[in-house]
């Protein structure tokens, strides 16, 4: 595996793939890998002839109180799990590199990013799509692989794409569950024992919220469920639980194809987020 | 040569073009094609294996009180003159085709776009950037070719290329020109025999302003200059005349490569631009 931290280098390791007819399969992300991220980097690898991981903390989808500056790195153990997922290229190119000048051309996210998690983050989904865009043009990937987990970046770079044509075929990965339902995330260490008990009722909510919805086509009556499945089951606090047409993130009415259901909830201290996309007729969408 | 008016079927061409290995320049146009036009065509066909313009009359780069709905349109006649200079497709989608949708990603055009000519056309330039970006993105042209003579539009889309790593090569065409400098343009039909004679002071303006840079390096001394060459032979009106680094667009400092002349100027009822475009050794440089 070669690790590139060069534009040249990146365009030239391109160039080489599509003079030899491969496919490309691009994972992007912050690095500090986690399973969420290998189960990525194995579906990329299933798919394609060559496999590109872009290991980049993107400065500008941080805010100025977030924490840019204090975000995890470690290249070298990356690196060792990148390989063992059959990584071929990691691209991890330093913030000179891919920001040298600024010409003042911004793409900013609309109303879809004004919505759930966007509400809390202004000007995050617009850095999200400024490295989003910027990593395609670099790469050309065939196919582009990115977690449902986090539901409103996926739709939001979905409309990216549909709205700006590019030619990448978005592979969105459905979220790792532990055995009881709990979405796996790195911030489920942060649970006590007592709060890893309450967790699973976050993935219970949004299963109920869906079935009545499915049943009734009521979004009334499956968000007022959902929250009583929280406050039942759990000392949290819900930041939102919302139901939306995916990927405009609009309200549902009966023109909606695909739905998605996404809640982030405070259990204790801890922020945790999960979510369902589906059709209304009732089965898992292609998404 | 084939009239393409949809996304498939353009998808389809490249694809094909792609598979052979074969080359692909991409000639924006708006249609009703004049001698401007078809230069940038004769330079596709002599550079590419494949040659595709694209005539689309594009409605977000258009204010509301502006001439979208009038704009001239004469399909017919744009495609026999593409096909004589050798283009082998024409791409004319429809509007619906291109915006069939809107999910409120807007790219916007920052600090270049709010002078010259962006200063009385707000929003111009980030649809012309909105259709530039979809369209590179359908065509994936190793070769883009835009004329000289819309000097910022140019220097806009440079920029768009450069920050978000487009992987094409933009090819700027020189300014065409009448005998006496005076840059070609479908308005010059609009001017008196008496204008007729006035115009090429613009063109004589910027080159004198030019040589006054390159000696003195003064940009207030080149101002004036040519302003005063504008009011001592013509009647017209200066819109702006302005020195700038390109294609940044700011103010020319000693770090500043290539420089911007820039005019526009109104002859009668006719606005004119023209403009030169070099480095401050004195050479023209390469855009």
């Amino acid at each position: 595996m070669n690790v590139l931290t060069t534009i040249a280098e990146i365009r030239d390791a391109v160039l080489a793939a599509k003079n030899n007819r491969q496919t490309i399969g691009l994972v992007p992300t912050m690095g500090y890998l986690h399973e969420g991220h290998l189960t990525l980097a194995s579906n990329a690898r299933k798919e394609n002839d060559v496999v590109i991981m872009s290991i980049f903390v993107n400065p500008t989808q941080f805010g100025p109180n977030e924490d840019f500056e204090s975000y995890p790195r470690d290249l070298a153990r990356d690196t060792e799990l990148a390989a063992s997922a059959g990584v071929d290229y990691i691209f991890a190119p330093s913030v000179e590199e891919i920001y040298p000048q600024d010409g003042g051309i911004y793409i900013r996210a609309g109303r879809q990013a004004q919505i759930l998690c966007g509400a809390s983050r202004p000007g995050h989904f617009d850095g999200v799509l400024q490295i989003v865009a910027k990593l395609f043009n670099l790469v050309q990937p065939d196919s582009a692989y990115f977690g449902q987990k986090d539901a409103q970046q996926v739709a939001i770079i979905q409309t990216l794409v549909r709205d700006y044509n590019f030619p990448v075929e978005l592979r969105i990965i459905p979220v790792v569950r532990e055995e009881d339902g709990l979405a796996k995330s790195s911030r489920n260490v942060y649970l006590s024992a007592d709060e890893r008990c309450q967790a699973p009722a976050i993935q219970q909510a949004l299963q109920l919220a869906k079935r009545e919805l499915i049943e009734s086509r009521n979004v009334e009556k499956a968000l007022t469920l959902a929250t009583k499945i929280i406050e039942d089951n759990t000392d949290g606090k819900i930041d939102y639980f919302s139901i939306l047409s995916y990927p405009d993130l609009k309200e549902v009415d009966e023109h909606s194809g695909q739905i998605v259901l996404a809640a982030a909830v405070y259990i204790g201290k801890t922020r945790l987020i999960d979510n369902l996309i589906f059709s209304l007729k009732g089965e898992v969408a292609h998404v």
